[in-house]
């Protein structure tokens, strides 16, 4: 798998977590030695690794119908972030995933996720299926 | 001169050229080498350099009254970011603008701001001034 397959694994797995309300999933996928933050939809920034997770386990009480469309890897060596809408029922909203490699996996330490006028790029349609 | 206050520092120049209408300053600040992103408040993600520049060119022409507070600084090697409040006329956003070390300058890679429900922490008042 290439580095930038795995940030988007990470990315999709961050996804799953939070669709499913995965709490302990969540956690997984936070750093654990390298600071993290996070800035959920109209909120004021969460500075502190369990203020995060607290915030996550708030969230994923009640999990949302969430998806990530269009992801885009940006990768710098031991740090790389994942731009991408979400659709959450029929609204849209744009996020950035900010991943490290901590101990050779990627690692999440940042997300900021906000309204957007925009719609995501069309979706390709899924591949047909034969009836015979 | 810390790596951290050299990051915060490329923070602060940011919101200088931001302010200032400087697009030559906007310029010089992001990355050359790396790839970048932008994500101004409500917009969809624009992924290449040049159209990343032509919208703050866009933005530049008719500069706001732009002020960064509580910026905070997260660290990874070659590669950080800055989480601050932005103060626009009587209204805040959150952003994140991230940063990579690029032949041993801090640029910028990426910008994502949104609205937020919350004030900024209070900021300390400017030091007393002597009348003697």
């Amino acid at each position: 798998m290439s580095e930038r397959d795995a940030v988007l694994f990470a990315n999709e797995a961050f996804y799953r977590a939070f669709a499913d309300g995965d709490g302990d999933a969540m956690e997984t996928l936070w750093a654990r030695q390298a600071p993290v933050c996070c800035i959920h939809p109209g909120w004021e920034p969460i500075h502190d690794r369990d203020a995060v997770l607290d915030s996550w386990r708030a969230v994923l009480d009640n999990p949302p119908d969430i998806r990530c469309i269009a992801p885009r890897a940006y990768l710098f060596g031991d740090a790389a972030f994942v731009v991408c809408f979400e659709a959450i029922g029929g609204d849209h909203l744009v996020a950035t995933n900010y991943f490290i490699r901590e101990n050779g996996r990627w690692k999440m330490t940042h997300h900021q996720a906000g309204p957007t006028r925009f719609a995501p790029p069309a979706e390709p349609p899924p591949p047909e299926r034969s009836i015979h």
